[in-house]
This record gives C-alpha cells, sequence and structure tokens, in this order.
C-alpha cells in the first residue's frame, strides 16, 4: 500500500513551524487580495512578481530593475503614495502590466510567503486558480497549506479555499489530514452546501477580510476573488530568486 | 431593534488578546481531557478545583490545604510523580473527592484559563455539560469562546464543541460572529450530519488529542468526553480566589 499522502492546513502563518515545510510543498492562500491579484497579475502578462514585505525594500526593487517595472501593492487596504497600482486585481490588467515586472508588497500576503521559505516548492493559490493548483499537486506526497489571514486574524475565506483543496485533494485516494486541515475541509462541506443559495461572493463579503473591503468601497474586489477557476495558471515562488513567475 | 450578541471564538488561546474578554463572558474548553475532568470532579462533589500551570505550584497548594486536598493532573498525557489522580475524567469519583478540595494542573486547559483573566465571568465548558453552558448563556451579550488545543496545535474536537455552542447559541437571535466561530459552527454543522454515521466518541479518536489518548491506552477516556449533557453544572472559575466551583 502506497504510504498516505500528508496534507496539513495552518489557518495562520504564525500556526506553521518552519519544520512543517521541510520536504513539503507549500500553498499560500490570501484570497482577498493578494494571492488574486498575483494570478491576475501573471495572467495579465506580467514577467514576474516580486513580493516585499516592507514599503522601503519594494521602492529599492523598482529602482534598481528601472523603470519599466510596475510598483504595486497596499497598506491597510489602500494604495501606498509613490506606487503606481494598489492591491485590487481589477488593476492588473495587460494594459499596465504586460511584458513587466511587478513590485508587490503586502503585509499578510508576503509575511506568509516568507514564512515557508523552507519548502521544497511553494504555489499561490486563490480561487480564481483553484482547479489548476489541485492539479499541480497531483502525485504530491507532502502538502501544506497556509492562509495568510489578516493582520493575525483568522479569516474565513482563506480557511474556505483551503478547506476546499483538503476536500478535493483528499477525493485522490488516501490522506493523513492535520486537525486544522480537517477543520477547513468540514467548514466547506458546510459552505459548499449553502452556495446552492447564495453565490461565493455574498459569503466573502460576511468575512473579516469581505467587510473590510466593503467599508473602503472596494466591494467588486470580491467578486472577482470569487470567480471559481478564471484562469488557468498556478503562480509559483523561488525561495532562492524571490521571484513568482508562472510554474 | 436591540444590539446583536456578540460571539467570538479562538481556536487557540494565543489567538485571543487579553482585551478581547473585555465585559466578556469567557467560555474556556479543553474537551480532552481538561474541562471533562474538571466538570466530572465538581459533578462527583469535589468543593472546588484549583488549577495550576506548574506542578511546583500544585505541590505548593496542595502542603498549604493540608491532608484532605486531592492532587490531579497530567504531563504528556500521564500520571506526575506523588499526584494522586491523573487526568482521566474516570478517576474523579465520589469514593476518591466528595467534600475535597482538587488541586489540578494541566498545560493546555489551566493556559486557556489564565488566558481569559480579564473576562467577567469564565465558565467550563465540554460536551458533558454542552447544553448546562448554553442554558447559562442566555441573556449574555458578549461571549467569548476560547480552545486550549494541545502545545499550541489547534484541536478539532475543541473546534467542534465551539461551533456546537455558537449553533446553539446563535439560534436565540441576531448574532455577530468573528471569522473563527463561522469557520467552527460550519465545521460543527458537517459533523452532525457526519453523526448519523459514526458517534461523536469515533470522529474524536481522529483528532490529535484522541490519537494521543489512543497511544497511551487512554481510549477509554474519549467515550466519556463524548457523552452529550451527562451533567447538568456549569463550572465557573473565580478570577480573583483562581478557585473553580458549580456556578
Amino acid at each position: 500500500m502506497p504510504e498516505a499522502r500528508q496534507i496539513d492546513v495552518y489557518l495562520l502563518p504564525d500556526l506553521a513551524e518552519p519544520a512543517d515545510f521541510s520536504r513539503a510543498t507549500a500553498v499560500v492562500i490570501d484570497v482577498l487580495r493578494a494571492t488574486t491579484t498575483i494570478v491576475h497579475a501573471l495572467a495579465a502578462g506580467a514577467t514576474e512578481v516580486i513580493p516585499c514585505l516592507e514599503v522601503e525594500e519594494a521602492f529599492q526593487h523598482h529602482q534598481s530593475l528601472g523603470e519599466r517595472s510596475i510598483l504595486g501593492g497596499e497598506r491597510g487596504g489602500v494604495l501606498i503614495p509613490g506606487f503606481d497600482l494598489g492591491n485590487s486585481p481589477a488593476e492588473y490588467t495587460a494594459d499596465r502590466v504586460r511584458g513587466r515586472p511587478v513590485v508587490f508588497t503586502t503585509t499578510n500576503g508576503t509575511r506568509a510567503l516568507a514564512r515557508c521559505r523552507q519548502a521544497d516548492r511553494v504555489l499561490i493559490a486563490a480561487f480564481v486558480n483553484y482547479s489548476a493548483v489541485c492539479r499541480e499537486l497531483v502525485g504530491t506526497s507532502r502538502i501544506a497549506i497556509v492562509c495568510a489571514g489578516t493582520d493575525h486574524h483568522v479569516t474565513r475565506e482563506d480557511t474556505l479555499l483551503a478547506g476546499a483543496m483538503v476536500d478535493d485533494l483528499g477525493r485522490a485516494g488516501r490522506c493523513t489530514l492535520n486537525d486544522q486541515a480537517e477543520i477547513a475541509a468540514d467548514a466547506w462541506r458546510t459552505a459548499v452546501r449553502l452556495l446552492t443559495d447564495r453565490p461565493l461572493g455574498v459569503m466573502l463579503r460576511a468575512s473579516r477580510g469581505g467587510r473590510n473591503l466593503v467599508e473602503t468601497g472596494q466591494e467588486n474586489d470580491i467578486d472577482l476573488a470569487a470567480q471559481f477557476d478564471r484562469f488557468d495558471l498556478v503562480p509559483q515562488l523561488d525561495v532562492t530568486t524571490w521571484r513568482i513567475r508562472p510554474a
């Protein structure tokens, strides 16, 4: 009998230890909005996305990459002074980003990426590329799914996507799950039953991240984040060069 | 319209800030096994339970309380040398504890209790006193449910009980939930549907805490912890005297 596949979920980056990523493929989730936006940017033809934790670091990268590079990201959900683009997926159109590197800074998403430096591979997932990520993970024996959350708070939208992935990946055969993976999958299964009554976007509006976007007038981003499988693209972080490109 | 009731869940003590308990009733959950055992001890007639974080502290309390007091608790799931009782609910019989104070030390449960010092009230919940706790919370406008987890890991058994409580309390009227409360309630709703196929005890065996007990030959405790509403008793921690007595 083949060894059971191990799938672990961490509802926040803080809940994972560096050793948890040893020999694992990490999947980073920040549905509202970093990972959704990264998928949009690469799908629109950006050559790469360079995630930065600090604004100062982003400016330095921008300077060294030259005029063609685009500065994008947010602090507290809004545009950073001197930046070209915010953190709305809608802004990352082919017009703006095709053929250009994007220097990108968001607090929660970048913190989550940094947490899984020791993984064999780091993939980026959102609802917009859900099935593509699941396909990319076929045959992977050890998977660590990391939810970015918001300012150290667990968020429902990230948990639901993690649960959807556990549910999908678990169908392929025997799996060992940590308790957070069980909880996320159970939460997703309840949400799926509710999805017949109300679309995913309505659910995401009620989450912590969703409420923040409604309050700042960026509600349209929730609908963009709720588009299942809009893209057939899996961004992958190269932890050596710290660049995100299509896998 | 009356103000919506606020119900927050924290899947680990570390995920709650002291301010989260301001003007709130805290409910502490450590299904396997501390809170289950505390309910058993008081139901068997123990006069009070004194929770201690450290073994040394427990010995000091025992000494100051005199011969009649009982020393109970565990480290790594097993009996502490020099202690009268472990952390199995089955050990806390009327024969052993009636009319006596119990000095009790468990790492995770006590850590969770300590986290909610600033709450107006601190109640202790397990599946064995589920409905009694829910009744005690009728009319409470701000509730913070804290799951103890195991060694800083989220555990499914605590999350499911938290979700069951959110589900029950939420039926009474308008509620505002944090994302962890939504996730726990969603997870519970999936579990409830599965409960027709397999009893709660089977589910708890698969959790992190359950597997630990199976490995140490204490499987019987899982069945005891899974007995819904065996007791009509709500333990309450007096944060001034640091004593747990029936509310």
